[in-house]
């Protein structure tokens, strides 16, 4: 019986299958991984490959390819730091948007999550939601309190009339100061606990694109973002769960 | 780092982190074990330890001891023959509600579920509830269609309202002739996908008591419950999912 072998990895709840490249993956490979209670289960797949650059694939659980996850980037970033494949404190990865810094900063990381192009707005169901384009789009609409929304029905809506020709994720956050809570709809995946591009594009509309840094709280924990010369970095937590060799490959 | 050698299966959908004994389990272990983010992720936790005859002990997700699980039983018996452990193609298994044998036919193993005793009727919510004791507690109600059921809000008030002091099972059963088709409610885990006693408590309802055999439907596949000599019997997969490691035990 061979097998693929994988570590389980979460950042603020949000979990991925971790794989080390290269590695091709079947669509059908990669929604079976992530099936929870047939699979591994995980929000994607994430794989890892060693070089220089340290190279980052990523697909989300439906098997959809994802142009980029903040939470995954340190996710990787903690791995391939662990394995030695690089020994520097800060170090690039290359994902599907292009190359992306990490800094190691002792249990937590900051990863840069790219400049947040504020894109306009557009009114869907009387909410205003702010359109940004940060490797990925999203569409951010600031309530009083994410907690009396019903995600699971206004995210997939408001991702299709969006805008965005490929659909996109949805935050729903409240702003008290520079301190933000938010949910988020995550398109090919549902309401997760967190998700790092979506953390970075409310903090740039949160700023109203100008430099400075927030706390966010999602459901999956509190991370911080920092917009440093227009570009977004995140600084949160990146966990194992478990390693394993997973034998329906 | 240490860990928690595991692997993963799964029977009609009913997933089980399957850990080899002598092993003592905390419930905050068994709870984070069970997290589907944050730790494997499982419906419960099996402890198979090797000896004359193989022992199996149960956890819901939540933490609490469990009498019995028939889907468990089956990936016992699927992991102790693999293992070596036992080389006959039927074998016993002493489980928290006494020897229990298991029958290996190829693909499909049956398990011996106990013998199920009709304990009366209760009317809830104006539903006619069948009381089971077949180990474990249950209450089967026979519907038109499971289907139509909000199993999420119906399953945890009968399941204290049945009668039985620690609370109960809850199945909802059609029946069409020989073939039944169901839904569960698990006190300590909530809708499940399958539920192994479940199945032969609802087969119990359905033959009134006699002997005879049954099909039965779950969300999570399809398997057969025989009844001969007043003891039910079980057949149906044990799948293996992954192996693993745990790193947070």
């Amino acid at each position: 019986m061979s097998g693929i072998e994988f570590t389980k990895m979460q950042g603020l709840g949000n979990d991925f299958v971790v794989i080390e490249g290269p590695a091709r993956l079947s669509v059908d490979e990669v929604t079976r991984l992530c099936d929870r209670r047939l699979g591994v289960g995980a929000d994607g797949v994430l794989v890892v490959t060693p070089g220089a650059p340290i190279a980052m694939d990523y697909w989300n659980a439906d098997g959809s390819p994802a142009e980029m996850c903040g939470n995954g980037l340190r996710c990787v970033g903690r791995y391939a730091r662990d394995k030695g494949w690089v020994t520097e404190d800060e170090f690039g990865v290359d994902t599907p948007v292009g190359l992306r810094r990490v800094r190691i900063l002792g249990e937590l990381l900051e990863a840069e999550m790219g400049t947040p192009l504020l894109e306009g707005e557009e009114t869907i169901d009387g909410r205003a939601y702010h359109l940004v384009d940060i490797g990925n789009p999203h569409a951010v609409t600031v309530v009083d309190d994410p907690g009396d929304i019903d995600v699971r029905s206004e995210g997939p809506v408001v991702a299709q009339q969006a805008g965005f020709d490929a659909g996109c994720n949805v935050e729903f956050v409240s702003v008290d100061g520079d301190v933000l809570t938010m949910r988020v709809w995550e398109r090919g995946v549902g309401e997760t606990l967190a998700c790092g591009t979506g953390m970075a594009a409310a903090a740039a509309v949160a700023l109203n694109g100008s430099d400075g840094s927030v706390t966010v709280n999602v459901p999956g924990g509190t991370g911080s973002v920092e917009i440093r010369d227009g570009v977004a970095w995140l600084t949160g937590p990146a966990e194992y769960s478990f390693r394993g060799v997973w034998d329906q490959g």
